[in-house]
């Protein structure tokens, strides 16, 4: 602090350069030949030049920045998912500016403003807010992940392939019949594919089954109320029967193994449970559930490819925007842990 | 898109100022009459002048990006502060660039260095890497939390209180002999109180009891290897006595109680337990953990509001700095749930 900062004067003056040369080599670099250019780059460092990337941005503008908005950090999932996605800068180098969404529209597209206007590179959206067709529109790059995705480039886990493993397993464990416990997902969401696996599955095996979707509430105790009524239901209706239940997510898996140990002290052979995402609470309850496992990290990485490829494509003299939006897949991977055979 | 920008010259000419005086106006309107000002402002009104931050951060050194150094988001508490701070934005204005640290002090020290070159104003820092002193050094605003802030201005919570509540509660259970369960902490960082406010207590209420320090390691696997061993030890060294153990996290606290459930198929009267920060996990587990809760919301909100008076305070003419960092403390809340009578 306190040194007083070169300005283009003193550039000038040390170069024997115009002040508008100066100006041009921030500005427009390749109007300067590569010999004037290196005269100017040696004179910044002589003169100790403090780098201001603020300036450097209205240069070139390049801010690398990235957006992210993530509905929220409560579910495990996101938190983890966020956790991979900072981690790439120490690949790639983008900072992250963070929003938690999903909670009202007119913020989150108030706070997509205000990072156009501070000329962020690019987007990396899971919010499931804003149509994607909404989000074409802002015409920067844009990655979505598991939410609905027509019109924006996407890294989505293979959900299909998620729910045929699962629902296999149960097959396999010879259950008389399957459940599967998931949310009222649209059928334009990838986690809709989850549903899908799972009847076609059953069909497959020619196994009886039944879906079983609802709201379950936004706190524990709606959750486990919700749970609670699904629990009593299969005891009344499926006494004696070795029942499959394929639940879409560890913590709803997590609720509904505990209700089932605390009335019968441990996990009886008549129940089998597969949970998905291999959250922390999976191999951390008090029975480790078998789970369906994200590859987290793989797809952070992918989206983030994806996304830097773009962003590249955009500082082109003659950018070649995508055609269609690119749309890919990862395979998860089943975990056989205690909650099956 | 496709809309022409508004250049200086454009601006210029609509009120036949020079250039230079318009961009005197962007970067140091102070040098204009007020009246002068305002024709130039209201000629960007009429020409349509597009909003670009990048400019008015050149113009006024304003840029509203906070940067936050995260330990990890693996552990719920930080997750959920994370999530509380970005809540700020709709009170405040401010927009974070989230870093995760820990990991590597030079990495955490190049993105602190990216961060000061892209002018943020405010610094929140949770990770335990780089000394308060050397933090302090940086000269701009910067709030921390639990963690060592002998130099900076800090948040924290009561955290001696916090174990003096824990450790009434299970005096207050009869128990015969009391144990906490904490990592190796440093005397300077604000979670040592805990050790601290479990010894007054114990030696207050005459109880006998035992401290038992840990690293337990980075993995859940790890962790349960080491927390069995406790068990085991506990088992064997204190039959028939009524232990309460006060567990320093809720994550720990649950991996011990599945262990005792796992044995007893319930928790036996012999064991209470408390644990800290009501996570989730506490609230879910398969006996609902009595636990110390962190007041997240309100400390993640002081902070902000400590931060965002320094950094008005720099705006001012004649910016007067603090003489001594300011450090406040926010109150826990005991919750009691099954884990304790």
């Amino acid at each position: 602090m306190g040194k007083k900062n070169v300005t283009f004067d003193d550039i000038a003056k040390y170069t024997n350069f115009s002040k508008t040369t100066i100006s041009r080599y921030f500005n427009n670099p390749d109007s300067l030949t590569l010999e004037n250019q290196q005269i100017i780059a040696q004179a910044l460092e002589a003169l100790n030049y403090k780098e201001n990337k603020v300036a450097r941005i209205l240069a070139n503008g390049k801010t690398e920045f990235v957006g992210i908005i993530i509905p929220d950090l409560y579910m495990h999932y996101y938190a983890q998912m966020l956790s991979e996605i900072l981690a790439t800068y120490e690949k790639f180098g983008y900072k992250f500016l963070v929003f938690e969404g999903n909670k009202d529209k007119d913020i989150e597209r108030q706070y997509i403003q205000e990072l156009l206007a501070y000329k962020i590179e690019g987007l990396i959206v899971l919010s499931h807010t804003i149509a994607s067709k909404e989000l074409a529109s802002y015409n920067i790059p844009i990655v979505t992940i598991e939410r609905e995705d027509q019109f924006t480039c996407s890294v989505n886990t293979d959900n299909y392939m998620g729910a045929v493993q699962a629902t296999s397993l149960l097959c396999r464990n010879n259950c008389d019949i399957l459940f599967h416990l998931n949310q009222k997902v649209s059928e334009t969401t990838p986690g809709y594919e989850r549903i899908r696996g799972f009847l076609d599955t059953c069909q497959e095996h020619s196994r009886p089954h039944r879906l079983i979707l609802d709201s379950f509430g936004k706190t524990y105790r709606e959750n486990e109320k919700r749970l609670r009524e699904i629990f009593e239901e299969l005891e009344a209706d499926y006494k004696g029967k070795k029942k499959g239940i394929f639940v879409s997510n560890d913590t709803h898996a997590n609720i509904l193994l505990n209700l089932i140990v605390r009335r019968y002290g441990a996990l009886p052979e008549e129940y089998r449970i597969v949970g998905f995402d291999d959250s922390p609470i999976a191999g951390s309850a008090i029975i480790p559930i078998s789970t369906v496992g994200q590859q987290i990290g793989t797809i952070a990485f992918q989206a983030m490819e994806l996304l830097v490829a773009q962003m590249n494509e955009r500082k082109k003299r003659r950018p070649v925007p995508l055609k269609e939006p690119i749309h890919q897949v990862v395979t998860p991977v089943l975990i056989r842990r205690e909650t099956t055979d």
